[in-house]
Formats: structure tokens, sequence, C-alpha cells
């Protein structure tokens, strides 16, 4: 594909500085074949040397077939007082064999007397070296110019030195940091351009989330004639972030007219962040631009009779062009409009009219004001429109249940529960042990189901959140659990809510089940 | 004090479509509070006659002495085929009583033919109509100019019309509203720039996230000569979120010199983002910009030798001036300098080459291997950094806990559970109920330990969280549990890990009393 842009991927490498992220070297893999599968064009893996994580993961990938990405290498420039090709920190790099090496430098004169405490052509050694070490090895070479904009304002004559110093030595790329994310869009782009006049080599961009302005800053700098475009899968990174390159690609492609991804690819980012995000184990960001669940999910009565008529009219780009859909909310706000159109996605024949639709608005009020919250419990909520309607039959009813937890000192923690039911008429008592209580319960649940319903062995729980509803009172207060489910072919979420957080967990255990087994 | 920039916060209007949101009215009148507080000029409380929660508040409102914030009520223009002073939306406006109205009329002209179904220039007798309405009635009136820059990209003339039909009547602002929050800042500074050549009414801007550049877009409006802005507290709205005022006071502020607040109150910034927050019930966003609790946080080894220094490095601004702070973390990837910065911040002497040092950080990746998150328990970690220092007495040593849970159908949940501690040497044996699990095991050790230990009664938890850690294997898996802790001066986080929800609520648990006793 005849790209314009190219993109550099660093979730594994800057993004995993976030706060809360950690990586494992299985992970890093995992992450670097969704990326190339994507079609990213460069996927910065690490530091060498660095950590044994780092190494480890260098030393896997050279195995793996890519099919789109280059990996490249994070580097510094060599010590002072020291040739690059002595430098243990390059002979590491070296050692990684990536057909890339991304080296970072200083090009603030501060930094280089202040923090680095050398003369500031001692400084452009560095560069010159250590860049024309790599190019020796044949390395794709990309110099990224630490604080570049800072730089360029406190001294915009040595910034460039700097800048000039990696080009004559043979970089394949200039890259302008934002190191501290604190530039706006409109500096970045002026400096950019102002930067170009003077520079042959092409130039990257790589921005910081400081100022909530990250995407719009390397937009600015592509503008200004950047070709390259540094960032983070969901915008991971240290403070507030690296430039979130889910925003970033599909601004290019769907609104400047570059081209990135090939459309089918394109199509595959809302699926991508979300896996990424999964692995990283951090929850999506629902609000998320283009990726996120609530992106093209509407609540207000009136954005969602317009965009019933034409999507257009609330939406900015066609959802499916990212991968992702349109979603429409049920709330106590948003009236009956929204009701309808859920009920029709469900195969439910529902009308403005009937009196059903009323008395289900008011019962879904009722339920959010107790804490209930379907727009993360879309399966419990379709169980309940079904229940109301008579268009379900409860796979069981409940006797009673008994979960008790024994912990002794330096012991493990005891589990069992109990559950009685009544299935067809039939009283099923079981008992199981978990590894807390909401698994004993799920077994023991489980176990009593089997019999009747042998398609239960295939339901798995993926996830299960809980919170507290009124923080003022903390474990006293209500608690809502979530449970994430997955079948064979499908995930669904339900919701369960109570002061009882075993009971609570129930409600979301019975509606999982009841709806893993309907479909 | 003298502004160059207005600001209307929206968080009880457009911010509450956000998903997940939802306000009480009390709700809705401690945020006005906050808001004026902070300085806020503009407050737009709702949609009078739109649901009863917003004719109540207005109501309310009312009462309320306010020191700098100006009430809007929000609306649509008059129907069609109506004059303005017979339409009952505009009645319900009146009957609000606000000083000041937003009245959001179409100038996209498909929406006027193919939405609402009337001619152009019956659209422009709409507008016209209800704002002399307004204006009859002393009313400050903005003129929320619905979809204008799609509108503007389609028709320029007749976008520009009904601006100057608004203007004409007597507007005293013409918002621009980039509705679907699909629009680049670049192109958003062009067209406000061509506007105010063809307007003399002052300009407002209002943007959406979509394409995660609603904040560059605010400011590249008001680069463009938009006096007025825009937005919600923490990003809050439908979809992506409306643009995030957090982020854009700081930036008019400290970046590009415009007066907004005072410099008290920018610094009480981060504290009132996190209040509404909490009133939201929604947990704040770590990776936001300036307001952030990552926002200053630091994690590679590099970065914070280097903060440590001269925290310029990485900051791009001082967090004091919107009232954050600066953060070390502690992982298995910050390595020493981090860890030695903690300590010194908890009062305990540790050195690079104490051997201590090298075995609590083994420890600390030890448990983060396990799944703990010292990030978010922080407390955990000082306890942790005590115990191996030999600088913790425990409290009490566990003998054993037994908690019970029992449903039968149709009746509350039963619960249960009995610890044995030793405290001082002398066995205490308690039993308590609770509404669940972790309440009755909390309340049955505070029994224990209230005769030694009174200062334990004002102790509360303020939040529990739990998450699965391997999304795979659902409640099979570990889970993490995070519990948020105050005592009548401070809060502070625990955390606690295990295969089962109640023993690692109890390790939390007994952290939370633990630290609060300390104290």
């Amino acid at each position: 594909m005849n790209r314009s842009v190219a993109i550099l991927d660093s979730t594994l490498r800057d993004g995993e500085q976030g706060e809360g992220l950690s990586f494992t070297v299985s992970d890093k893999i995992k992450i670097t074949k969704l990326l190339d599968e994507l079609g990213i064009h460069y996927i910065e893996g690490g530091w060498p040397g660095s950590n044994p994580k780092a190494d480890e993961y260098f030393k896997l990938i050279k195995k793996e077939k890519l099919k789109n990405a280059r990996i490249a290498a994070f580097s510094s420039t060599c010590r002072a007082g020291r040739a690059a090709k002595d430098d243990e920190n390059l002979q590491h790099v070296l050692g990684a064999g990536t057909p890339v090496v991304t080296i970072f430098g200083k090009t603030w004169d501060m930094h280089v007397t202040d923090a680095l405490k050398i003369s500031l052509k001692e400084n452009l050694r560095l560069i010159d070296d250590t860049v024309r070490l790599l190019k020796s090895h044949r390395k794709e070479v990309f110099f990224d110019a630490e604080h570049f904009f800072d730089a360029y304002k406190h001294n915009p004559g040595y910034a460039l030195q700097s800048l000039l110093a990696a080009q004559e030595a043979g970089a394949d790329l200039l890259v302008l940091c934002d190191t501290n994310g604190g530039t706006l869009p409109e500096e970045i782009q002026k400096i950019v351009g102002a930067v170009k006049e003077r520079t042959a080599a092409p130039l990257g961009i790589h921005t910081h989330n400081d100022a909530e302005t990250a995407v719009a800053g390397a937009l600015a700098a592509v503008r200004a004639g950047a070709v390259h475009v540094q960032g983070t899968i969901n915008g991971y990174g240290e403070r507030c972030g690296n430039a979130n390159l889910c925003s970033i690609i599909p601004a290019l492609q769907l609104k400047t007219g570059h081209k990135v991804l090939s459309a089918k690819k394109l199509a595959e980012l809302t699926q991508t962040a979300h896996h990424i995000s999964e692995i990283a184990n951090l929850p999506p960001n629902n609000q998320a631009a283009y990726v996120g669940h609530s992106a093209f999910a509407h609540k207000a009565g009136v954005h969602v009779s317009a965009v019933r008529k034409n999507p257009a009219t609330y939406e900015h780009i066609d959802p499916a062009l990212v991968g992702n859909k349109q979603r429409v909310l049920i709330s106590e706000l948003s009236g009956v409009s929204n009701l309808l159109y859920k009920a029709k996605t469900l195969g439910l024949n529902l009308t403005k009219e009937d009196p059903a639709t009323r008395q289900i608005l008011q019962k879904i009020k009722e339920l959010e004001h107790c804490g209930y919250h379907f727009e993360e419990g879309e399966a419990s909520l379709e169980l309940l429109l079904k229940r109301m309607l008579g268009r379900h039959q409860p796979l069981f009813e409940l006797v009673s249940f008994h979960v008790a937890n024994e912990k002794f000192t330096g012991e493990q923690m005891q589990v069992e529960a109990t559950v009685k039911i009544k299935v067809k008429g039939r009283e099923v008592h079981t008992v199981a042990d978990g590894n807390g209580p909401v698994s004993a319960l799920g077994r023991a649940l489980r176990k009593a189901l089997s019999s009747e319903h042998p398609g239960v062995k295939n339901i798995s729980l993926s996830d299960y959140r809980v919170r507290v509803l009124d923080g003022a009172s903390g474990t006293e207060a209500k608690v809502r659990v979530i449970i994430q489910s997955r079948d064979l072919e499908k995930t669904w979420g339900t919701v369960g809510v109570s002061t009882d957080v075993i009971e609570a967990s129930w409600h979301a255990l019975v509606d999982s089940i009841e709806y893993g087994l309907l479909k």
C-alpha cells in the first residue's frame, strides 16, 4: 500500500511506563503480533539491556515471522567520554538484532550542561558517533530528539545543530519529541514547519497528552510536513499517556486524506484496541474516540430519534469504518424511543402505545434508582424485558443457598457453597467448594443444572467487577456486581445489586447462566 | 477579575448525557455550588420542562446565593408554525427564572428541511422570534448554533444567515457548536475566523471529543477570536464526552495568557474535579491532563532521578498551580531511586547501599507478580516497608475467622462473621452480622479491637473495589481488592490479593485498620 504517513507504535516501550501497566514477555509477543496484523509499520519493543524482560523479548521476537512491521529497539546516545563502539548500552542494542533502532538524544542546551553535565560540543559528538555506529551496522536509525520543542524555544540554534548532527551522521528520520507533553498544537505546527525548512531528512513527531492535545499535536505536525507519527494503542504511557494511535490513525485516514492502513485493517481497529486493553488488564476507556464502547452510543431521546432516521445527524463517521457500532442506551432519562429501538434489536415487538412499554420504563427507572446499571449489563436488561413481556421461562427456582468461608491463620481459606433449586419441578441439592465464595456458588449452581442443561459447561466467566454504589458508607453500602461471561460464540454482561456482595454476585451469576443457555 | 474568556459549564446538562451518569437534584445543587466556588462564569443547569428533575433544580437553585456564576436554562427554538410566546417549552424556560438562557437552533440546511421538515425561511423565523421573546424578558441570551461546522461546510451562506438572524434579534452571544465532535482544530480555527469577519456579536465555542481533539478545538477557536468556551468538568458527556474544562482552563490561563479564574481558584481545580467525580460516582480518570492522579506521576527510573533534581525536566507545569502534586511510583520497573524517594517521604532512612533496599525491592517485585498493585494501595506499601524494616508492631494476631452467608428464597440474605484474634497477648473472640460478608468481618474485627484501640471507631471505609486479575478465568481467578478508608483527617488506600474475595478483603481491611490506627 502506498503510505503517506508511517506509524511507530511504542506501546511496549513508552506505553509500559503508564501507571498500572506491566506486560509479561508473552504479553509483549501477543501485542506485537496484533499490531503487525493490523498493519502498523514500526513496533518499538523495549530498551535492550534495561531489564531481562526486554532482552528476552528481542530474542523471542526474532523467531516470529511478521507480515508488516519492522521491530525497533530503543536506546540512548552513548555515554560521554566514551566511543560509541565501546558503549555497553549500544552493545545490547546491536545484540538485540532489530532492523531498526530508535536513539534518543539531548537537544536542549540546559539538559546537556545541567543534567548530563557535559559540553554542548560533546553532546553533538555523542549523537554523531552513536548514529554512525548504528548506520555502519546497516540499521534503519531514528533519532528521537528528546524535549525538542522546549529545546527549540530556549535555544533554537543548538536544537537545530543537534538535529543536523544526527542527519549528517546518516539518521534516516528525525523525530521531534514533546517529551513533557506541554506544547500546544499551534506551536508544534510552527516549530515543525521551521525545522522542515532547515533539514533534509524526513521528520517524525512524538507527543504526550499532558495538555490533552497529543492527538491534535501529532496531526498539526503532519500538516507541517512530518511523515512519521509515534504513539501508543489506547494512549497508554507515563503521566497522562502518549499520543493515542487509535485516534490518530482514523483522523489521518478518514479526515485528512493520508494513507496509513488498508480500509479492511482500519475496520479491525476497535477489536485490536480492546484486545490490547485485555492483555494490559486495564478496563477499556468507554469514552475513547472512535474505538470506545460509548463512542457511538446515544442517550438523549432527541438524539436517538434523529440517528434512527439518519446516523450522520449525531455521528461524525460511520462507526463500521473503525469496527465500532452504534448503540442506544436505556436509562431513566432516555425515554420511549430508546426502549423501542432496544426491543426491536432484540426481536421483541413493542410499540409506543403498548401499556407494557410504560411499565417496563417504570421498572427500569426503579431498578436504576436502586443501583442497577443496564448499560454494562445488557444481557440482564434483555432478560428483564423478556420476563416482563412473559417471554421468558426461568430455568429453575431457588430454594436456598449457603456459603461458608473459614480461615485459620497460616492455612488456606476454605470455602463451601450449597445450592438447593427446583429444576423442572424436581428439587436438586448440590454442594461445591471453590477458590472463593462466588466461584463455589457458581460451581454448585452449574452442578445442579448440568443434567438438565448440559450447555452450562460451555459458559465461562471472563470478568467480575464490584463497585460500591454509595461512596460514603464503604462496605455497609450497596454494591453492584458486573459479570462478563462468554461461551464458544459470544460475550455478554449481567448485573446484580445488593448490600451483600455474595447476593449481588448471585443475581449476576443467575442472569449470566440464564442468558447463556437461552441463546 | 478582568476576564478575557468566559466559561460556561454544561456538566449538569450536556454532561449528564454521558453513559453511566445520572445526577439527583441534590447532586446538581452540590455541583452548582462547587462550580460557583471555583469561579465558573455560567452554569447550564438543564432543560426546563424536559423532566421533573430539571424543574425541581431550577426551583431550588433560585434560593441559593451564588458568588460568581450566572445560571443558564437550556432549550430549543420554538416549534414551527407557532409564535414563540405560545410555545410550551419556552414557557417552561421563562418559568425557570434564570438570568441566562441558552437556545439551540438549526443552522444546517439539510437538518431544517429533512429533520424539522420546514422551510429554510421558517427556521430563521423560529430563531428570530425565540430570541426576541427572551430578550423582551431581559434574559442574557446565548444562541447555540447546533452542527454549525458541518452546516458551514455544506452551505456557508445559510449557516451565516441563521447566526445573523440570532444576532439581529438581540442574542448576546453566538455559540458555534461542533455537535458531532468530528471537526479538527485547524478547520474550527478557519471557520471561526471566517464567521468573526461577518458577525458583530461575541462568539463562543462548544466542542465534543469524538476525534479526541475537543480541547485543541476549543483553544483553536479562542485563537480565532472566540471569547466564550463551553465544556464540562472531567469531559463528561454523550459518546466521547464534551470538551474538558479541566484541560481548557489551565491551557487558557497558563499557556496562552488568558484570564479565566484567579490563581488561587485555579489551584483548587484538581480538588473540584475529584469532588465532582465522587458526586457522579464515576472513578476519576487517573490519566487526565492536569488534574489526574497520574498526571505528575513518574515511573521510569531515569525520569525519577531527573525530576528529583529539577521537576521541569519531565513536568510541563508546576502541579501546584492546578492543585495537583508530583508522585513517584514504585514498581518492578522503577528501580532504586523511586523506592528511596518514597522512603524519604515516609520519614524512613534508607540508602542505596543498604541491603534492606534490595530486599524490599525484591519483595515488592514478588508481590506485584502475585497481583498486588501498590500504586493504588500506598498505605499497604508503607506498612510493608515498615514491617520489613522492623519499624512496625502489629496490632494483633489472627487466630481464625469464619463467615457464613445464607439465603432462603424470598428472604433477606443472612450474614454472620466471627473473628478470633490475640491483642496484647489476650485472646478475643467476637461475632457480628452485617449487610454483607466484608461488612460483617469488619464489624467483628472492630469489636475485637475496640477496647484496646478505641480510635478504630473513627475509621470508615469510603470505597471498596474488586477486580479480577486474570481475565481468562473469571471467578476462579485471583482478585485484587482495593479499600479506600478515611478518618477525621485523611484518606488512604490499601490492597489485598487472593483467589478468594473474602480473604483478599480481609488483607485490605487489616491494613486499613493498622494504618488508620498508626497515624
